[in-house]
């Protein structure tokens, strides 16, 4: 089967790889669609997100690797032992690999595990036909969720998840700083728990129409606006209740705190992998807090819901499908350079 | 009447100060203790903490003040419409001035409020005989409080309210980074509010050994323990729950982030005014949350009760009792050179 594989820094090949054979305990999915995920980007341009050196501690798996951890698709053959799923199955991966002993995975915090990872960066991946998965990775699709809006539902547990830790409640003001994919997921989310207004920040004004588009109230070029700090706080009388950082950088954070009203959250969706400053006087005069959350745990079923009830449009950050050989150029490529992309799908039927 | 009034940096005047004349809706206070607060100290060495160069827009004073904000004494004179009190009776002051109009005052947050000021800093304060305060300021003290005691109540009100604010809940473990006298006072409130393990950090043995004395239950001398963070980590299989930051520096904070748990906090009790290096990571990969606090509210009747049930001893972080001819070299100086000391009264019966 064909497969787009990463063997390191800036060279994900797509090659013949040897179709995976049905184990006890595992399904075996038919891959539909794959998104692309910032953290694909990441592992692409060479940042450690991939398991290499040595195998991971749960998984055994090591690069190079099928890269691809958004994906949804149908079930292909199921391995002895596994019930509750039928051939055929429309389904979408919940890909998050944890031990299952550690005291996160014990007090049901997967996404906390000591050694937590994903299929697709910690084992082969949905960059290709057929994938290897475990079962309690599996959700079955209702009818009328398509395996397009499926293939997104990975990253709208993300923006779910951080919504429903933050301190937000009906009513509340948010500002979304950095509106790529999980900013935009994360505009429907909050959309969706109630918020009276959302601002989206962003340098770029494709992005921020497609945020208006999806439900943002105002839009704030940051290039454009340099005192959008003194708007945002003018405007909502004291600062937004909650601000959601994910842009993952230095500014956009003390920007995000600058910009909360007394009392207020920001919730960092970023990965921030080295230390930046931060104004700490704008959590202390305003008694605010600052968090940052990591993937998702126990929201699947909820986002299966939202969307297939129409509480959350995910289909509208789709802004390009792709063929898996196109992968490199018309994907990591065009994410790189193309500011009006959004979220791009691989398709794997013709692969 | 003899007075402690702050001119400038390392320019503390004890010199005769006209008597205050009672007046309507106030109520003029005869002072016994006045404790010297870290923020004292601050202005003492020239921090930006006094209201200089234009009159506080609540209190109309401005720098020459009297400082002194942590004090206990008798109700002298009762102004004009001020019902409720008598003369003779022993009071603590909770010395916040606040506008009473602004969003943070109408939601019962006075210490949000955007003119927020303290008596003693943004108006006369207690290092002399006699002072008029509102008298929302003005708590009734139990028999059974000593008028020393009564001194501490104000600090005391900082690190409750700081516990309260935390995620703090019985049987939590905590570590409190800084143990004068707010970390001290943090530690007591943390083992009233049912910790089931509290660290204590700090680079002073002698402070250490009088966190040990008030309900520590590991000391860790910084300067010596160079893996303090490895050992609490191994020592609590995996963290502490919350970690109290009350040193002010950008090492303890970040040592603070590192010894939580996941889904643990850190709760900056310090002023830090530079912007300093934080690791979000550490945030990020145990979702984690990082807030301050600044001052108290609402807490004085509680603190006031706890103490007089004999929950809180809060007597015993007093170290030294002085005269107040002698404030700057017994106290500012005293508090400047010598980490034994943690909270010093100063008496102004005789001054």
């Amino acid at each position: 089967m064909k497969a787009a594989v990463w063997y390191g820094k800036h060279d994900i090949r797509v090659e013949n790889s040897e179709e995976p054979i049905i184990k006890p305990g595992k399904i075996k999915v038919k891959v539909a669609w794959t998104g692309i995920c910032g953290s694909d980007l990441h592992a692409y341009h060479g940042a450690p997100v991939v398991q290499v050196d040595e195998p991971h501690p749960v998984t055994g798996e090591m690069a190079p690797l099928i890269l691809g951890h958004e994906f949804a698709g149908f079930i292909h053959e199921i391995g002895e032992g596994v019930v509750g799923f039928s051939v055929g199955d429309r389904v979408t991966i919940e890909p998050v690999i944890r031990c299952g002993n550690c005291n996160s995975c014990l007090k049901g915090m997967p996404n906390l595990c000591d050694q937590m990872g994903f299929v697709g960066l910690h084992s082969n991946g949905g960059f290709t036909e057929y994938t290897l998965v475990d079962p309690h990775m599996v959700h079955k699709l209702p009818d009328n969720i398509t395996l397009e809006e499926a293939a997104v539902i990975e990253p709208t547990a993300v923006a779910f998840h951080a919504v429903k830790l933050s301190q937000m409640k009906v009513g509340s003001t948010v500002a979304v700083y950095g509106v790529g994919p999980i900013g935009l997921l994360t505009i429907q989310c909050a959309k969706a728990a109630g918020a009276s207004h959302i601002y989206a920040v962003d340098v770029s004004n494709e992005r921020l129409h497609k945020a208006l588009e999806i439900g943002a109230t105002t839009i704030i070029n940051a290039a454009e606006e340099v005192n959008l700090v003194e708007r945002i706080q003018a405007e909502t009388g004291g600062g937004v209740d909650i601000a959601f950082e994910c842009a993952g950088a230095e500014v956009t954070v003390n920007n995000a705190l600058a910009s909360i009203a007394k009392t207020g959250q920001v919730v960092i969706e970023s990965i921030i992998p080295q230390p930046i400053k931060v104004d700490i006087m704008q959590l202390t005069l305003k008694e605010a807090n600052l968090m940052a959350t990591i993937g998702y745990r126990n929201v699947y079923k909820e986002v299966i819901a939202m969307i297939a009830s129409g509480k959350l449009d995910v289909k509208s950050i789709i802004t390009k499908k792709i063929a898996l050989d196109d992968i490199v150029e018309e994907g990591f490529n065009a994410l790189t350079n193309d500011k009006s992309q959004a979220k791009i799908l691989v398709s794997t039927y013709k692969a």
